[in-house]
Order: structure tokens, then C-alpha cells, then sequence
């Protein structure tokens, strides 16, 4: 249990006391020289106590503390001065941990250091208590929130009349906003777009909920989160539009090309008809009942932000189809911000005339969401549109080549083999699920996806216009948005490379951004007990949205990294990637740090008898297992391994790990995996985080709540973990879209890239790359009978890796 | 995909538009002369689109439903009259299903056959429309809860004002109270109690939460749950206490002795001081903002009910130490209800002389909660309080002896060996949390602890005065409330051998009494896909609480049982159990019906290498596999198995399986686990039910809601199942608290009773008798050489086995 508090800041006394004051825990006349110490501490301990009604209660409840191994407060005030360790020894009472268990009463400190707790020590002064007040205040429960958010839950808050709303303290955001009687609209904002060839310009069901507060004048930042699944899901029909992907690599005809030759060209369409307006009206004529649940939308809800969300083109409710990543479904998006702002109509029904304005908001946007709903908010944030002001991208795609393809191959996201562009689009098209609706677009939204599926072209697997349309990172320079990307190193299904070269995009606009790299699949983060994550995001959007003077872009670090090596560690960056400082060269059934000459030719066969074939298509965990593994299996032979010696000290290996190989194959196709590994017997993390039973996370005053959640050690060691992968086919040497010829037998210097990495090396282990054909999980599988050659002394991998302190 | 509603009843057609009027889906002078019947249709589906403040949103919104496959509402209405397979194709897609997926537009009869949903064909009148409209609203839909739910928490019932509080329909309460502003209170019961021995009575910490509505005048009835988990639990303190099982069997002391010589005799305890009160309020001085959760209060809470939690003595704010089970314990939840029926007196805090009176309450009250909260509801009505009308008990503990001791041996609640009585109470004994308090109790309460720990006797694992002061089972002749029993047939933790004995305790009683046997371990069925269970509550606490006469005790099956071999899939019967009419005899590794003589002596010695011993200990499903599987394992020497021929058709094996052995031990001790297993591959049901993606059943407007789940099959199948357990030391052969002797290498009689089943054994399957003796997961494992012999010829279990139709 350790605990990491970025957005956390200690201002100079006359703020402590001013913000207090605004929160009432200090009185409006309040002054350090004519306030006693002890008799501050009393007061302020009195006022935590918000379940007790009348102050009699409150007394008695304070008295169940204790501050001394023998002593309640009361008590103990009666005869002593307050002190660091009494002060520190209620806090940790306070803030939910078990005195016996995580702490010892009268000894705080040694579990605060070891909880990585702020403290303040020596403490004697009315001003010390302010300090160490103001402080605890932010700091975090047991329960992975701060205490003034417990307070909150507890209803500090709304015990009071005239709070002013929004209210910010230490530059955040504070859940003074009720959410009993939240405003719930559906408007549809006209696009420009006619994805559904009508002749009518697309309109898009956009759903609201703000604070009742703005019905009475406040103004609030829009949270706007563009989800494609939002409206429902086929998801049987997506899962019988699944591609095989049991079919043979095949080859493609030589050509060469530039890309010039294969870039996205927009077409000219015609400009759909606009409705000419007849009214605008300020109160929508349509409700919902259900909202989507976007966890960090809710928490900032109660803060003076309201959530908007929006399905896009094609989903239920909305007109056009899907189109899974094009241009027109960016466009989409960023006509909601567009809205937002006053530079675009909406109207009450997706037929009318009659508009209807976004009157209460201030027009600054945050995009948000993981995945799909990312994507969209990279994809948004390439317009410039004005409004748009920060994306909070998590898990999300930078360019939908790097989802479903990989180096002139097929590969899939993992965990969805043979899902493609195709298929997403089938799974997002809800207007599927409004019978009448569905009657009338079917037709055409079937050519669409035929469309969809010839452009996407699985017989090749190369780069095309199809692609190229879908690739936000050619647009990043028009990106104007504070960017702050969150990934998880182990996601396999949005690879980290999507966020790498977002990153990179990123690093020569005048805009901030930010990174956080965590040791998560495909998952949300704003649950981990370790990590203040929605503090962070509050002071990033109580910067970016309401202009709040609170120092985040200093305060966040640039670079933030969860440890892979032991739970609840995170360490800062200034940057991921850099040159390779290390070159790692190929020898006999080794990675050295001196080329080795005259190493033996190594070979291997990538095909399985039909009956482990078969086994390990339903069985990838294991496949994975035994191929990684140094023991001996069916697929030792399909495989080649090469280890360093253990490693002398703990090293940080980063970036993108660069693999150059001299490789022949014996036919005139062919395709190669490489798999960097860390050998070493070690309890690590595991896949996925534990929740942590009895503990959830409150955003307000009976509103939503998340479950905690920690990365915890397995209890079993494991030999060996996945570091990193990539692939590349033969044919695609020179790049991803011109094909080059193969000859049976010739050797061929290829290179690739892996996924990008920030990985803790342990001492004592060793770093091996595994080299192979197919790789189940990701690429198709022919189970084709090709010998692979390698020549180690001419194939060398370069990394960048640091020695770990 | 099956819907079993039980809750569900028509009613003639005159309280059909009565009803429907108080629901506003008629108008109040609506007559079936007076109304065409495809104008009633529209108007009814118009009605259905809450979302649409307008009349013209809610027609453009039917407009989005097809009547045929190429014909929308309004088209249809234009040129047909309503018909049964319109207003079908309508209802399905109202209810949620998916055209193209669950069920084809315009044919919508075979889906609802396959679903058994209810419909009625054919419709022609206005009167047809009427009801198969009331008998829409109650059926099921796809997310599994009845539609006018659907439409209740799109906020159906709050659009109007002046609707009838509480309100019924079709028998059940709906949820037409507001939950946004719920009152929040705690009150301090007095007890008779004393149990920490410091001459006051124990007060204990009652919170309430209650409708608004009780504040202007309205009485409602109370769902009450005492949970001892709810203040919190001291996890690592209890794991810390856990015992050893790797423990050797031990001989008893052989001893003649009566149940009169081990009968518990409540002891004469000095009255505690009472407080005089000096006033009476009506508002508490207390509040809270974070409730304990049980989704069955929470759906009541909508509906005209409050709920009241109770953590009892020994917790966080109650005075008092934690006693596992015994009638101090039993009493103080028993307070709490003499209380909400003026019999007793609160307190507005711990200390005070200030009563609070529970003016809000009609005073009746039903007891609500799985497992040691289930177990709590049975012991109150054991006392036939005055008020308690009925129990729930969920996976209740009847006896606290068949808990955490079976057969005069130390057998452990699955999940969890090694745990007793006194590991419980420390782990509820939440007054630790609270420091102050628990300096001052801390050494109380560790006396009592030794107490328990001394009472409970591990050592010989025999009943005694400690587990008769805990056995429900005697006390039920007091039984006034009607109960409702609800248990896992693979529950492990607390065995359906509960469940079974207080189903034939009640069975001479007045009150009714109601079964509902399920698939599923230790888990509330609340949120299941296949079964109106909330509904049937409802249809329960309506009539038992509010006292409406809607037909509970009869439309609610007495005994309803899940089948274990297919999904969604309920039988009724009218009792559980009753005499065995199938005795199958030992043979030959054989179960046969005829006896066969002159079979060879079997033997199996209890004992594996210490290697071996140490995996499994830390293994225990794949100790149960080995044990069990036909297959050779390592555990294939330490068990015999005795298997029927496959079954000619399909049986129901019920009630309790009775086994008798002629059984050796080589030493003066020894103990026998028996296993009733099907043999016979099969996909079976997964232990756990799945949630399904997307769906959550919402418990009111803007109020709680629980992820939807059903039981599914396991993708691979699998070629045994265990049904049921047993085990027995054989000094115990006579009774539970006498130790007989155990002659070295003499054959005993020895007859025992495995666990009660309810299972349906397919054709073609091997019913197997497994016996050995150290069971992993439940008895002491001593691992000591011990050789059993068994006497097949005079060895027979006795069966109660029906044909399956």
C-alpha cells in the first residue's frame, strides 16, 4: 500500500486560510494569532464529523478517537498542547486506516513514510495546524481518495447553504454541485456530412447532462464524450462477420509504389441540404432516463462540468452510417463541439426546424473516454476545432493501420482475431436496432460495408488510401488541444504504439502534453488505489476548462510509468524514447554486446501437425506459454531464442526496441514475429487488478461510485514475461505499401520495430528475443510448411536501456 | 433465453381497466364500448414513450416500431385494424428483443413459444387489447424484469403528480416513490442484553432509511437486515486466527451421554441498568450518507418500504461483543423489531436519555439477507416476535453445528477451512475499529473470545451445550412468521442440509412456508435473466406487509428448483425430500438394485507422500478432480468408487441420500467422507453465473440497479459432477455428542446422511458412490496411515429417485 499524489500542492499560508475559510473550517474572522493551537484542532476535528447533527454529537464523536495509545482527544487535549504525533495519529483514524494493522496508536509516522503520506513535523503553531489542515485535506484515504472527498460522500458539502459554485481548492474541482436533480436533454446537431446519401445533411443525436445550477445562470465546461457504442451494439452480427483467420499467407504481386500513389485523396461531395431554421427553443422536448457510464464524466458531474455524450453517424437515433475512422465520423464528433460553441444549429427532433442552443455552457470542451471513445477525441483534437481544449485520450487508436494491420500483415487486436474495419462498423451501426429505421437504410448501409471491406483489403494486409483516410497521425499538426495520453504497456488490443507515436507527433506543437503509462491491459485507470488519477485529471481540466491558476502543467509530470516490477509504484519522465543507446548482436542462441562472427545459420519450420494446430487456435494463453517458455514443447522447434547473460544491475529499457535480421525463407512469401522477453523466476504483477474488496471510490454526495482496484503480485512466480512484439511480412522490406519480391533462399536484411516499452529489468534476469512466423494471437495462420533462415551474425536488435536506481 | 415469471397473474377484466386507470395508461372515463381498439393501441404504445415530452415526439417515436416487415405503427393503423401478430411484433420490440436476432418482424409467436412469454391470440377487441396490454406490462423483458419496470425507471411514474402512494399493480408495489430524497437516520435500540458486562444495556446501532413520503403522514412497513458485516470487518485479524487443519484425528474419550447431558441452559444473568428517559423526539440527531447494500432492500425502497440495518451487539457504535450465533445475539436483532413495533425503547445516541420512536412505521416488518444475515432472520423468527411477518432467509445457517461441524467431526464451510466460531466473532467484532472504544473493551472482549474458542472444542468436533446454544432447529415450534427459504444446491459454504431442515421444521407450523432451490453457491439470485425473483418478493412482501390480497401463498410454488442440466430452466414441486424408494446396493466397484453376496473385503489406505499432500493442500479443486475422475491419479488408491450402470431415461434424485457401510478402520480411530457424484460427459452448468454484457436490471428511477446474470453452460464438457457430500467419525456411529469405541479391525455399522440434493441425472449417466476419508476442503487432514476396509455386501445407500418427464 503505497500511495502517489501529483495533483497535490501546498500553497503559502494566507491561501491555506482563505481557501479554509471558503470551505468553513475556518471561521470568516478567522486569524492565526488570536486562535490557540489545540483549541483549532478540536474545532476542525469537530467539523469532520458531518454524520453527527448537533455539536454534542460531534463532541462525542471526536472522543472516540484516540491520541494516545491511552488517551481519547478530549482527553488528551485536556492536559497537552497538540502535537505531530497526536495530530497525525487522529489523521490516520481519519482517513479510514486500522490502527493495530496498517499503524500503531502513537506512532504515526513510520506507516506514513512507508504509505508515502505527506506529514508536517515539528507541528506547534496555529499556523502549523493550518498547514497540516489544509494538507490532510488532500490527502489520500485508505480508500484511494482524498479526505475532503470523503467529507464530501459524507455530505460536508451540502450541509450548507450558499457555497459558492464552482468551488476549487488546492486548483481542483470540489463536488458542490447536487446530482439528485440533474438536467437531462437529447438534442440533434445538424453536420455538414451525408453519409447516408439522402440528400439531408446527417443530424446526431447528442445527449446532455448538466447541473440544475445552470437553469439558474452558472455557465459550465462541457466533458464530451464521442462513443459509437453508446447507443447499443450488434454484437451478434458482428461475431458472424468475424474474418477466418486460418487462411494461408499468400503472395502479393511485386510493385513499387510511393506514397504518393496510395494517399487519401478526399473526394468532392455534395453539399446535403440544411434545414432553414424556424425557431429556437432553450428547453429540449425529448429526456433519458439511462446514461452512458464514462466513470470520470460522473465525477466531474458534481464538480460544475456538465457530460456530453454523442454516438455519431449511423448510430441509433442518428442519421448516416458507420464507417469506422474516416474523416466523416471525425466530423461528426467535432460537430458536437462545434454546437457547443454557437457554430452550428442543433434541433429538438431529428426532423424539425425548430433549433435549439447549448445557452449554458462557457464552450469549453475536454474530450474524453478509452478506446473507440479516445480515438474519436484524438481524432477531434486534429481539426483545431475552437472550443476543443484538452482530450484526455486513453487506450485510444492513433492510426487504425497500426489496429488491424502491422508491417504489410494482417494483425489483429488482441483478443478479436479476425475482427476488422468491416466488422466494427457492422457492431457500431445501431440504427440496426430501430426496426423502421433499419427497413429503410439497410440497403445502402450493406454496399457501405461492402465498401468498407474491399477497402480494407485483408488479401494483402499493405497500407492503402483505405488506410492512409484512417490515420490520424498525418493530421497532428493542426492539433491545437493540450493533449494527455493514458496507456496501458500491456494492451494488446490498442497497442502502446499508438500512444508512442501520438507522443512523438506531439513533441514539436506549442500545446502541453502529458503521458501516463500503466501496467494494465485495456482498461480504465481512475480506480487504482495507488494513484491520484481523478485528482489529476481535475487539475488538468480545472486548468484547461476553467482557467484555474493552479500550476498543472508543472505539476503533472511529463512522463509518468507504473512499475512493473512491484505494486503501487510509478515513477516520473521527461520523455519516452530517445536514440538507442545499446546494440544487441545475434549469436549462437545469444544477445551480446560484441558481434559475433561465423555463428551458424539458424532455421526453423512454421508448421504444426493439425491436431496441436487446432489445440492452440483455441488455446492462446498456451500457445503463448509454450512458445515463450525456455522448457522444452511442441513449438521449442518453431522458434528461435537468443539471451543475454543475467543482467549485473537493474536496468529500464524503453522506447522502441529496433530488431534488424538477415532472413531467408524458402518459398517466395513469408512473414516474421519477434517477441522481446524477460527471463527470470519472479512473483509479478498480475494481467489484470484486484479489486480491493470493501472499498469504493465516492464522487460526491449520493452519486456514483467506482470500485478500488490495485495491481497486486501473483502469489506464484512466473519464469518469464512478454515484454514486447511486432511483426513484418517479407514483402514489406521497403515499406508498408509497395511489395518486394521474395526469392526462395535469399537472404534479406529486414527490419522492424517492436511495440515501445518501459520496462523494468530485475538483476539476474536475462533479456531474450524470440523469433518466430505466426504468432496466434495476431496474425493469420496458415500453418504452411515455410523454413525460416536466420543469419545471427548478421542481425542485430538496438535498444534504449539504462541502468535503474 | 427462457423467462419463468411466477409473479404474474390476470385478473378479470373490470380490475384490468381499474388498475390500468390508477397507471394512467386509460383515461378515467375510458369504456371498452366507447374505444376502438387499434385507437387504444396507439394511444397505449404513445404512452410508452416517456422520453418525448410532446405528442408529436411520442408519435414520431412509435413511428420507429414495424406492425409487419415492411410496415410502420402508423402505416399499419392507417389501412389494418390491430391484430395479435402486430401487437406482438410491436411488444417485442418494446421488450428489448432484437429483430433479425431473437425474433423475425411480423412472426413474432415462435420467439415468444421459445422465451415462454405470454401473449394472447387471437386479438380483436378492444377488451383483447386491454388485457394482453395489462399482461404486457408484467412480462418479462429481454434484461430480465417486467416491462412496466422498464418504463418505471424511464421515469413513467414520475411524469405525473397525485399518483396513489404506495400504488399496486397486478398484485405488487411499484416503484412510485421518489429516491432522491430519502430519509437518513440513526437510532441506538436499548437491548435487555448486557453481553460486555458493564451493567448497562447494550444499545445498538439501528440506521434507517425512509421514504420522504413517511414525512407527510404515510405509514410504511420496514425490510429489516441484520448484517454483523456491515460496520466493517477486521479481515486480517480473522485470517490471522484461522486454525490449523493439517491436524491429526484424535480419539475421543469413549462416553455414554443423553442429549439432556449436553442440552444448553440459559443462564441466569443479572438485569442490566435501563436508561429513564427524559424526553422523546421524532428526528434523529444522527444521519449517514453510505448505506450497506442489499439490492433486494434497495428495490423495496422505490416501492413503499423503508429499510433498517442492524449490525448487533459487538460493532462499530453498538455496545456489547460478538457471540456467533447464540440467543444474545438473536435478541439483539429481535430489539430492533420490538422496537419499530413500540415494545422497546431507542435512544437518539449511545449514551443519552433521549427517545426516538418509530412513528413512520405500520411496524411490519420481513427480514431480509443471505448468509450469517439470512441465518439472523431464521433465529428472529425462531422468538415469534411480534411484527415479524415474514423471513427471506438466503442461505441461511440453521444450525450453527452443521456449519462449522458435521458428524462428530470438524468439517469446515467450503472456501474457508480452518474458520470457526470464534474467527467469526472476531472478524464482526467491528467496535475494534473504533479505537477509543476498543481500548476499553479490548480485554473483555479477548476473554470472551477464549470462551467461544474453549466452547467450540476442535478437539472432538462433538455437539455440545456451546452448539446446542446455536441450533435454531430446536426453537422452531415458536415460528409465527411464514418463511421463505432460498439456498444454492451447490452451496458449500453454508450446506443446502440448512436449508432442508428448517424446510421439514416448518412443515407442522400454521404459517406458509415457500422453497426456492437454485444453482448457484453461496450467491443472492436477485439479478438472474430466467427468474422473476424480485417480482416474486414483491408479490410476497405486498401481501405479507401491506396485507393486499393478491394470491401469494397460492401463486407462488411451494418448492421451485433450478435445473442443474440445462439452462433457464425452473420445476415446481410441492416438497423436498420425504422417504427414500430406491436402495442400491454395494457390489463390486458396482451400485446395483439387487444385493450380491460374497464380495470381496475393499480397503484404501488415507495417506499420500508428504510432496503430494503439501500440492493438494493448496490445490483443492484439483484434489476434488483427482479424487473424483475415473481416470487414474494419484488419489485413485486413497478413495473407492461404486458406479451404477448408466441410466436407462432421466431421474430426480431428491432429498436427503442415505448411506449405510460396514466399515473397518485398522486403528482406534477414523473418520469417512462420502461422495455422490454423476458420472457421464455433459456440458454442465458453470459454477458462477455469467453477467450478461449490457444488461442491468434498474431498481426504480434514477435509482439502483443490479448487473443482469444467468446461469450458462461451460463451453468444454466435462465428465463427472459432484452432488453431494457427507462424512462421519466413526466414533459418532450412536449420536453427535457420544464417542463410541473404535476396535482396531472390528466392522461398525456406520450410517449417515450426505447433503440433500435436488438433481436431475440424465440418461445414459452413472450415478458413482465415492468413499474415502480425509475430504480436503472440509474435514482436519492428518495425513496419518490409517487403512479403512469397507464390506460391500453389507453396504447400501438408500435413494429417493423418480423418473424425468
Amino acid at each position: 500500500m503505497k500511495f502517489n499524489q501529483f495533483a497535490f500542492h501546498t500553497p503559502d499560508l494566507a491561501t491555506q486560510i482563505s481557501e479554509l475559510k471558503q470551505l468553513r473550517f475556518l471561521p470568516a474572522d478567522f486569524t492565526v494569532t488570536a486562535t490557540n493551537p489545540t483549541t483549532l484542532w478540536l474545532h476542525l476535528l469537530q467539523q469532520t464529523q458531518v454524520q453527527a447533527l448537533t455539536p454534542a454529537g460531534k463532541k462525542a464523536a471526536v472522543a472516540e478517537y484516540l491520541a494516545t495509545p491511552t488517551t481519547s482527544v478530549p482527553e488528551f487535549v485536556n492536559r497537552h498542547a497538540v502535537d505531530a504525533t497526536a495530530f497525525y495519529t487522529v489523521a490516520l483514524q481519519l482517513l479510514g486506516f486500522e490502527h493495530g494493522e496498517d499503524f500503531t496508536i502513537g506512532d504515526p509516522f513510520p506507516a506514513m513514510n512507508r504509505f508515502h503520506l505527506p506529514y508536517h513535523s515539528p507541528l506547534t503553531t496555529t499556523s502549523d495546524v493550518v498547514t497540516a489542515w489544509y494538507d490532510l485535506l488532500n490527502t489520500f484515504t485508505k480508500g484511494g481518495y482524498v479526505y475532503l472527498d470523503h467529507l464530501a460522500a459524507a455530505g460536508y458539502f451540502h450541509q450548507f447553504d450558499n457555497l459558492p459554485q464552482p468551488l476549487f481548492f488546492n486548483g481542483k474541482a470540489q463536488p458542490v454541485f447536487a446530482t439528485d436533480n440533474l438536467v437531462r436533454e437529447v438534442v440533434y446537431v445538424e453536420s455538414d456530412l451525408d453519409t447516408d446519401h439522402d440528400g439531408r445533411a446527417d443530424r446526431l443525436k447528442t445527449i446532455i447532462i448538466r447541473p440544475q445550477a445552470t437553469n439558474q445562470g452558472i455557465q459550465v465546461p462541457v466533458v464530451f464524450t464521442a462513443s459509437p457504442y453508446n447507443q447499443g451494439t450488434n454484437d451478434a452480427a458482428g461475431d458472424r462477420m468475424m474474418h477466418d483467420v486460418n487462411v494461408p499467407l499468400t503472395k502479393k504481386p511485386v510493385q513499387a509504389l510511393t506514397y504518393t500513389d496510395i494517399a487519401y485523396q478526399a473526394p468532392t461531395v455534395p453539399t446535403p441540404q440544411k434545414t432553414v431554421p424556424t425557431n429556437t427553443v432553450t428547453a429540449a422536448t425529448e429526456t433519458f432516463s439511462t446514461e452512458p457510464s464514462v466513470k470520470l464524466n460522473e465525477y466531474f458531474l458534481a464538480r460544475g462540468f456538465a457530460a456530453v455524450y454523442s454516438a455519431g453517424i449511423g448510430t441509433k437515433d442518428s442519421d448516416g452510417v458507420r464507417t469506422t475512422g474516416d474523416p466523416a465520423e471525425t466530423a461528426a464528433a467535432v460537430a458536437v463541439i462545434e454546437w457547443l460553441n454557437g457554430n452550428r444549429p442543433a434541433y429538438t427532433d431529428r426532423t424539425g426546424s425548430t433549433t435549439i442552443t447549448a445557452w449554458w455552457t462557457t464552450g469549453n470542451v475536454a474530450m474524453t473516454g478509452k478506446s473507440y471513445l479516445g480515438t474519436l477525441a484524438t481524432a477531434a483534437a486534429t481539426t483545431g476545432v475552437d472550443g476543443l481544449k484538452t482530450v484526455i485520450s486513453e487506450a485510444a487508436i492513433s492510426n487504425w493501420y497500426d489496429y488491424y494491420r502491422e508491417g504489410g500483415l494482417v494483425v489483429a487486436p488482441g483478443g478479436f482475431p479476425g475482427e476488422d474495419a468491416d466488422v466494427l462498423a457492422e457492431e457500431c451501426f445501431s440504427r440496426q436496432k430501430t426496426a423502421n429505421d433499419y427497413l429503410h437504410i439497410k440497403k445502402y448501409f450493406h454496399e457501405q460495408l461492402a465498401a468498407i471491406t474491399a477497402g480494407q483489403d485483408r488479401t494483402t494486409g499493405s497500407y492503402n488510401a483505405f488506410w492512409d483516410a484512417r490515420n490520424y497521425l498525418k493530421d497532428t499538426a493542426h492539433i491545437t488541444a493540450d493533449v494527455l495520453i493514458v496507456h496501458g504497456l500491456n494492451d494488446q488490443n490498442v497497442k502502446p504504439v499508438h500512444a508512442y507515436n501520438l507522443w512523438h507527433k506531439l513533441a514539436p506543437l506549442s500545446g502541453n502534453r502529458k503521458l501516463i503509462l500503466h501496467q494494465g491491459q485495456h482498461i480504465y485507470i481512475n480506480n487504482f488505489q495507488s494513484l491520484d488519477f481523478s485528482d489529476m485529471m481535475n487539475l488538468w481540466l480545472s486548468h484547461e476548462l476553467y482557467g484555474i491558476d493552479n500550476g498543472a502543467p508543472q505539476l503533472l509530470p511529463d512522463v509518468l510509468v507504473q512499475d512493473n516490477s512491484q505494486p503501487a509504484t510509478w515513477h516520473t519522465f521527461s520523455d519516452w524514447g530517445g536514440k538507442p543507446n545499446q546494440t544487441l548482436y545475434l549469436g549462437e542462441k545469444q544477445l551480446r554486446t560484441q558481434r559475433q562472427l561465423q555463428v551458424p545459420v539458424a532455421s526453423f519450420t512454421d508448421q504444426l501437425d493439425p491436431v496441436d494446430f487446432d489445440f492452440y487456435t483455441h488455446n492462446l494463453d498456451q500457445w503463448e506459454n509454450d512458445l515463450l517458455t525456455l522448457k522444452t514443447t511442441k513449438l521449442t522447434s518453431q522458434r528461435l531464442v537468443f539471451l543475454t547473460k543475467p543482467l549485473q544491475q537493474d536496468q529500464y529499457l524503453q522506447g522502441l526496441p529496433q530488431v534488424s535480421l538477415h532472413v531467408a525463407s524458402n518459398q517466395d512469401i513469408g512473414l516474421i514475429s519477434c517477441m522481446l522477453v524477460d527471463y527470470g523466476t519472479a512473483r509479478r504483477l498480475k494481467a489484470d487488478p484486484t479489486p480491493l474488496r470493501g472499498f469504493s471510490i465516492p464522487y460526491g454526495y449520493h452519486w456514483q461510485n467506482n470500485q478500488l482496484h490495485e495491481f497486486t503480485l501473483a502469489k506464484q512466480p512466473s519464469s518469464f514475461k512478454l515484454i514486447s512484439r511486432g511483426h513484418i511480412n517479407l514483402q514489406n522490406r521497403t515499406n508498408l505499401w509497395q511489395a518486394d519480391p521474395v526469392e526462395p533462399g535469399s537472404f534479406y536484411q529486414v527490419d522492424l520495430s517492436l511495440q515501445p516499452a518501459y520496462y523494468h529489468l530485475l538483476a539476474g534476469h536475462q533479456l531474450g528475443l524470440v523469433i518466430c512466423a505466426t504468432d496466434m494471437p495476431m496474425t493469420i495462420r496458415g500453418n504452411q510448411g515455410i523454413t525460416y533462415s536466420i543469419d545471427p551474425s548478421k542481425s542485430h536488435i538496438e535498444l534504449q536501456m539504462t541502468p535503474f536506481h
